[in-house]
């Protein structure tokens, strides 16, 4: 059994929200590692629940893109490939460290790795990994939403202790169906109401409605907040935290918006079951293996 | 019967790109008018297919806000309302001048009819009004077209000479789904393939089908352009000529996205019958009284 539920959700109850329990930064201090953030960015971190790092790795791009490209076709028949709701374009492509060296050495990075446990003040583990493809005319748009809920409610994450470090591969900008993030939503929690789907994420993974608030709670959200758009050449980095509400509208533009994002969850944050009562979803949406992960070796390593 | 055809569309033959082969300005010189555009604002327009006035009419915002949320009411059961493909929210609102005496003095203020009749450099008339909301949240996008090409085909527009001045009623930002536009595109006719279904309109009105270019024509367009996106402060003015290709993402934010458009034809491009052959349009969406507008009155008139 789940511990006692302090985020509960979609539990039939009228939608609410409450303040989130936990830190957003879990180490005081800067550990003095390679490749971590400064105070300054710590801070900015914890106020807005975001940080963009310009120009990070640029010359990952090109290479992880190749390598999507090749993965698109490898995993044809694979479940971790969804597509569109109204098309059979990719829109996501799950776990793909698990297929593809490349990704794998990116996602145990020194300069990603390093960040996501400075902030997490743990080990962590990589919960979850996807490539998000938005194509060229006819990607479709992604509703407001806490990747916490979902992650709580369906995969049995039990405090706000995750973030996502993703990475551009495609230029990011305001045609192409940017994230637009609320800056400062990472500290409410939005109670949903409505329940959970046996299966739901065979549906929300094209198109989410469980887990997105009802306009009268994103306007309350937005009562004395604004949104902000991430925008950024190939390379640029972003880590967003867990609890951050975010959306991103369609792409009618001709530029695919392609980016590879990596969840990293705290070694002491490990799944329990899912507090909607649920069975689980599949491993390659929530991985049940919180053992820690280490850094790719050396430089040499990683670029190779 | 129509003329000859010079700008086929939907005739069941193959999309292709072809020329225009109409002037974009038509008065070869400045009027010495009230409340016209500069040599360069003309020259700018000329190259671009549209040009923005920043803060033009900021006092006209306001009311005609209010105006609009009384009409929605008073136009409840009239066909020239039209509502969100997926829900009962208003996406349009046609012909409101004929219902608004505020609207009707609007479309007729000296500001916006010397610049239509300088661009068209002859008298004109409206052909198509309307109010465009795109409702906070689950405001639904527009496809890219030509409106050129939907008033040709099925309205018997004959030739280019035709333009849109619009008015942002609430800000237009990047993040309400903001018109995008190809700067240079109305120097192209997108011969669309397809046909046009019988009541066509009633359809296209919700979700635009036909007459929009496929990808790989979009694709041709955007080879050696880019898309410019609209944004302005309530009272921006935007006048756009007739064959500009343009669409619109959708609005997940909290922020409606209202304008008023108003369509000015040339007296002398009067409409014949549509080049589809089919049934004309409605005249709310088509109106076939082609003779001059004049300006309204005074100011004292406008502002009453």
């Amino acid at each position: 059994m789940p511990d006692k539920d302090i985020y509960p959700s979609r539990t039939g109850n009228a939608e609410q929200i409450v303040s989130r329990q936990d830190p957003v930064v879990y180490s005081d201090a800067l550990s003095g590692d390679t490749h971590t953030l400064s105070r300054s960015q710590l801070q900015s971190y914890s106020e807005d629940g975001f940080i963009l790092l310009p120009d990070y790795m640029p010359e990952m791009a090109a290479p992880l893109l190749d390598e999507i490209k090749r993965l698109k076709k490898s995993m044809a028949d694979k479940e971790e490939l969804v597509t569109e709701p109204d098309s059979q374009n990719i829109r996501s492509l799950f776990r793909p460290h698990k297929y593809s060296a490349l990704i794998d050495r990116f996602s145990r990075h020194p300069k990603i790795l390093n960040i996501a446990k400075q902030i997490l003040g743990s080990d962590v583990y990589i919960t979850q990994a996807r490539v998000n493809v938005k194509p060229a005319y006819r990607g479709r748009s992604f509703a407001w939403h806490s990747d916490f809920e979902t992650w709580h409610v369906e995969d049995g994450m039990p405090r706000m202790r995750a973030v996502t470090a993703w990475i551009m591969l495609t230029e990011n900008s305001e045609f192409n169906g940017p994230l637009f993030v609320i800056p400062g939503s990472h500290e409410l929690f939005v109670s949903c109401s409505g329940s959970t789907d046996d299966k739901n994420y065979t549906r929300s993974l094209k198109m989410q409605q469980a887990g997105v608030p009802h306009t009268e709670t994103m306007q309350q959200i937005l009562n004395n907040r604004t949104i902000k758009s991430i925008h950024g050449k190939p390379g640029t980095v972003v880590f967003h935290e867990c609890n951050l509400m975010h959306g991103s509208p369609d792409n009618i533009s001709g530029m695919p918006r392609t980016v590879l994002m990596v969840v990293y969850n705290s070694c002491e944050n490990a799944l329990e079951k899912p507090f909607s009562y649920k069975a689980p979803r599949p491993e390659y949406l929530r991985n049940p293996d919180a053992r820690a992960i280490t850094a790719a070796k050396s430089q040499i390593d990683i670029d190779e």
